[in-house]
């Protein structure tokens, strides 16, 4: 009897939990369907720095309107918005450069349209008293038929180091709400009228 | 007897199958009400595009020092830092301009502080070389009883296009680690001393 | 027999259930060894603002060239890149300042390297029509064998407040994927000169 009362009453119990457990998984499954009827990008953040959710290596060209041979100024990008301070000219201490740069998914200076990845937009300055340093604030706008959509990066371009960092601090588009870390590493210079940036971008929190 | 058995240990595993659930439960509750009781916000970071945890619509007013007419400096908001560059001063390549201007629900001019919902401060220059385009860094300031805090942005403002987004990169005091998204669109313009944005903006990471 | 019947069943079913959730128990235990077997540094976003998951107090020191005494411009480390514009040269409007400051644990001019915890370079603007306000970018970059990378800051240092917020808006090396808010407070100030300001750094995501 005792049996009985108990496979009874653990029915009940057994029916219950499992009443839960399925509620569970069908809330599960239900919110995946949604999401998927919908067709929603989800967001994803990377568990560990060896996992990115995206990343890839891009080249950066800046040509300096003020430095290049007169002849060649048709091809500047960027261009001095103020001159060196007197605490530091010689490394132009202060100097701030505003750009509309071509980046590429090759090193090579591109030739038709069809070769720039994204316009890199933004400006850099020289903030070094004895020696070159700059600082970077840029949005990379890409604007093909595969890729739309902008990634904002700022940070210390600490150029005496032969890799650093700087932060990806947000995205738009494709690049919806990005997060991650870009890897700057000069890759070419000529004078002080070209210089050509790897950029070597992981992202950490995509929504895919 | 078997069924005796069984039930008893069926009685003990159900007892603990439960008790775990209970646990779930009492755990899930016990942290809410924790957090009630300490009346602290946490962190919700929205899953998908279509729901964010906050969106607003605000209007951007900036009126140039440099464009006023000369009997209407007092209203000035903003002011360039810089001259255009010598490499494309038609579109006004690397004129810095500051601002502190203000931001309102409405379209219209604020008239009255309480018109006043935000302050936007910050600075953008234009980069486009064979046409107009800009770039932007700001905090939008809310200082009233009903909203304390600043959400910060950073973008490109691609002007040849009807909208464009920037990026929402961090957020202090009622917008505590904000991150999202603002849609920017060009409202309104009065020659170059005048121009009006309106900004939808929607927050993915929220502290509620 | 009834009681023989359904306990048979109720048998599998306690099984199942049991199988469940040693399989979400084995499946997180087991998350964790791959994890630690790999020796990964892993996302960590803290739930409530009470609890950052890094925090630090630091004293950010400035010297501007253009106001020191002439005998002791060598200890200058910042210098304007603009002038004030004419809407309110009073207030310094539109006056923009670069610099690569030395930031310290302890309140002194560092007088040795070590004394130095990190440099935070960047720039800071005057954006004050009728009273002074600035806007800060920068990057605390940490170079010590204790603490190596770069903390990405930006927002309106709104210097009519005792203590007002900025985003930490990204971090690279040590700081890798770091989000957060600084407090700024102005902690002394010499004529224009010099001032230094107490940033408490608070992060709320973090690898760990």
């Amino acid at each position: 009897m005792q049996g009985l009362i108990m496979s009874s009453s653990s029915k009940t119990i057994i029916l219950a939990t499992f009443f839960l457990l399925l509620l569970a998984l069908s809330s599960a499954i239900g919110a995946d369907a949604h999401a998927a009827g919908r067709n929603k990008r989800r967001l994803v953040s990377s568990d560990s720095e060896d996992e990115p959710c995206k990343k890839m290596t891009l080249y950066y060209h800046d040509i300096l309107y003020e430095a290049v041979p007169s002849n060649e100024t048709a091809n500047a990008t960027s261009s001095a918005a103020t001159l060196p301070t007197a605490m530091s000219n010689a490394t132009y201490f202060g100097m701030l450069v505003v750009f509309d740069d071509p980046v590429t998914e090759s090193k090579a200076l591109p030739v038709v349209a069809e070769d720039v990845a994204a316009r890199a937009q933004g400006f850099y300055f020289y903030n070094g008293k004895a020696k070159f340093n700059a600082w970077f604030a840029m949005s990379l706008v890409f604007n093909s038929t595969g890729c739309r959509g902008t990634l904002n990066l700022m940070g210390a371009d600490l150029m005496d180091q032969k890799t650093r960092d700087i932060s990806v601090v947000g995205g738009t588009g494709d690049f919806f709400m990005a997060l991650g870390v870009a890897t700057l590493r000069t890759d070419a210079t000529e004078g002080f009228f070209y210089f050509r940036l790897q950029m070597d971008i992981k992202l950490y929190q995509c929504y895919l």
